[in-house]
């Protein structure tokens, strides 16, 4: 006999047309958090989704916050194990938008091989597409077999990227009805194509915009080159000396409290074999830039770090222009280990960077935002039960890894709803996230689909 | 008796409302020669200059070439000396334009202090106000005197900001019409607000703009971060690296072929005492930033340097995006001295820049330009006439000076007609020259139309 699981298996696989035609519809609205221009459309987004979630059942209401609103719903039915469910509707910037195929809010279904379909949108992956997963899980529950199996919460908000400085007061207005038993969120990726993964640590994250100023206007280097220093000069260094020969960060202190990995975890990990070449050759890239002598995939999922997202100065446009500029800004952000804490980051990386300031200029930091670097336990009931479903669904055992990026909430849940949240995504290393042509495959939305619907069966056993 | 000259100078005084307000007419026209955007203003420029100076008695044509048009005219009387005069009416860029105090092509009498009037436009100086000293005080002779004290011919062009490429056919093709006794240019500095200059070397010039590209699309620093190399990383290291600790450009090979100073020169630069303070104070600065153990007037004047006037790469946008750039840029350019080469210059800094690029990214070198270096010629007959004549206007002994920027054109006088220009001209320190609220003193422009009265007088004696 069919159990309610299979029956809601077979009822994802018969309406997978309309779950995508579903997330078309969000991906359409630009929700943009870091650009208030954008900030219509970010509520918008949330108004589309707590309506989405009213027609499953969900009693839902947007939350107005100092940022973008955040959505909250429930769908209670008893004494039941409470589920809580986060993801994210707004989206990052879409620039170079010369860049993409077609434009970013037009999502479509593209082959980019035999067989292979995938959805094209910017938010297609990163969370718009991952967090419709597990929506449409539970609209299958409920559709086949006329409730779902767990009591289901959903925070959803439209400010995770720009730091969710929002989010923590709703959890904490809504502490009681939030109070669940288990806390899923569904942002990070899997191993590969055909592996399914558990993420068990978030780095954290320190931003910082560097401007220094030199002259009190802009010179000509005809004029002034040679004598008079130049902005742009004086932040390059200040940039480079971030990074030393060996690909560690240079800064004294900088790595003070990282932890080694469990032992457990290390030889799990050095199994995987995750080669340079097998993760950087299909971005068109072969030499780890990370600290040398670690494995590779240590830098990207353990290790903290260290990029510069963006640096402008002087004159940008055709041509020549010989000024020797009197401003220059760099946008700087660390992801943080486990044991890292921003503050104290903060104070290292300015005085860093002041060092390298000539006595007769000047430096500002502005637009600092922060998240703290979380572990999540890694040994308990919740992933064993999580790892056999998603185990089933992918006919391979799900990895336990770490996750390069931060997801700025996941420590509230610990620390205001005392709960260690469950992260399950299914996002590819190929996704191009943050980045032009972001892309979902179909079959990872479609098994993504699936595997929250095991995983919400597997939590009423 | 009042002398000829005494007549013109006081026509000068009399008219100057008049000069000031044609000097305007052409400061309205947004003549940027850089961006392609604005090539028809530059042949406006052309077309109003080729016609004011046919209302003197200069047969007129403007030259149409593959970049902006030139000027050429041609006042010949009969055997007298012949005195080509060269300017320019293109000028720079005008961003960033919120930094403007009004709109850069609306030009305005400007009180600056008590009595201190400035015209204040983009232009103002270089080198529309400096350019129309000359024809104004050529403007005077004739109505004051009926004719011009000697043959005079115009090389006007639309180029200079923009490298003056089309300018040597332009000389090659009038030869002969352009063949002249003596060379005048007017785009160079004084010494101080009450001093005269006679600008006896000007160093050449080399830009390249550096493009580093690492992965083949934008990553997400939470998913590469530590792994990937970043284009900003990699670019800022290239151009930290160009200076060393001492202010010394560190690129091997880069001064071979720089002489010292005559001594004669060494020791009239020393004696004027140019400290950093009096250099750098005006503009917000106190320490020179070029090479250790040199006078900042040898920095500014006569040694090689090297700044980066641009740079651009990642998100430059509001707030935060943790991206890791594929692609990042910086336009870099050189002030050549004399025994320099361009050729070589270009060598050595793509060989250095390129030690510097991982072996898995790239370096492309784009918008290649240069002008070579240029003595001129400093105890020549004319520079004692004319060295007199400005002494006798200003009542300071006129300096020799050597000036930091270069003027494209003057070794293509030396070249092709044979001649040693004489540069002067009439900027301060202060008119913010290629940056925003350029401005030219009232007085520089009055008293610049009064010292070319009395050159032009003396070349006739």
């Amino acid at each position: 006999m069919a159990t309610a699981t299979d029956k809601v298996l077979d009822h994802i696989d018969s309406h997978l047309d309309k779950s995508v035609e579903r997330l078309f519809s969000l991906l359409r609205i630009p929700s943009i958090s870091t650009d208030s221009a954008f900030a219509p459309e970010v509520r918008r987004a949330a108004e589309f989704v707590a309506e989405d979630v009213r027609t499953i059942g969900f009693e839902a209401s947007v939350h107005d916050t100092p940022g973008h609103p955040a959505v909250v719903g429930h769908a209670r039915g008893g004494k039941r194990p409470h589920v809580l469910f986060y993801g994210h509707y707004d989206v990052q910037p879409v620039d170079p938008l010369h860049l993409w195929e077609f434009p970013p809010f037009e999502p479509r279904l593209v082959e980019i091989a035999p067989g292979r379909k995938v959805i094209r949108a910017r938010g297609a992956c990163d969370d718009k597409g991952q967090m419709m997963t597990f929506i449409e899980a539970c609209r299958a529950w409920k559709a086949a077999t006329g409730s779902l199996p767990v009591d289901v919460s959903l925070l959803l908000e439209g400010e995770e990227e720009n730091g969710s400085e929002s989010l923590p007061a709703v959890i904490k207005a809504n502490r009681k009805a939030l109070k669940a038993d288990h806390v899923f969120v569904c942002d990070s990726g899997q191993w590969d194509r055909e592996t399914p993964a558990i993420t068990i640590s978030l780095r954290g994250m320190f931003h910082e915009e560097i401007v220094v100023r030199t002259a009190d206007r802009d010179l000509h280097s005809g004029t002034f080159g040679g004598a008079a220093n130049n902005a742009i000069r004086v932040l390059s260094r200040a940039v480079a000396d971030l990074h030393d020969k060996d690909g560690r960060i240079a800064i004294p202190g900088f790595y003070k409290g990282v932890k080694e990995l469990p032992k457990a975890i290390y030889s799990d990990w050095k199994k995987l074999n995750l080669t340079a070449k097998k993760l950087l050759g299909p971005i068109g890239l072969s030499l780890p830039a990370g600290e040398k002598g670690r494995m590779v995939i240590e830098q990207i999922a353990s290790r903290p770090t260290c990029d510069v997202n963006g640096i402008w100065g002087g004159y940008q446009g055709e041509g020549v222009k010989t000024v020797i500029p009197n401003e220059a800004h760099a946008k700087v952000s660390f992801r943080l280990a486990a044991g890292q804490h921003p503050e104290t980051i903060q104070k290292l990386f300015r005085a860093f960077v002041k060092k390298r300031i000539p006595k007769d200029c000047s430096v500002a930091f502005i637009n600092t935002k922060w998240t703290t670097p979380a572990n999540v336990t890694w040994n308990s009931d919740l992933v064993t039960r999580a790892r056999a479903a998603l185990t089933e669904e992918w006919g391979k055992k799900a990895v336990l890894m770490g996750q390069g990026g931060s997801i700025p909430i996941v420590k509230d849940f610990k620390e205001t709803l005392g709960v260690d949240p469950l992260l399950v995504g299914f996002g590819l290393k190929d996704d191009r996230v943050h980045a032009p042509n972001e892309k979902y495959d179909l079959s990872s939305f479609h098994k993504g689909i699936r595997s929250w619907a095991r995983i919400l069966g597997a939590m009423a056993e």
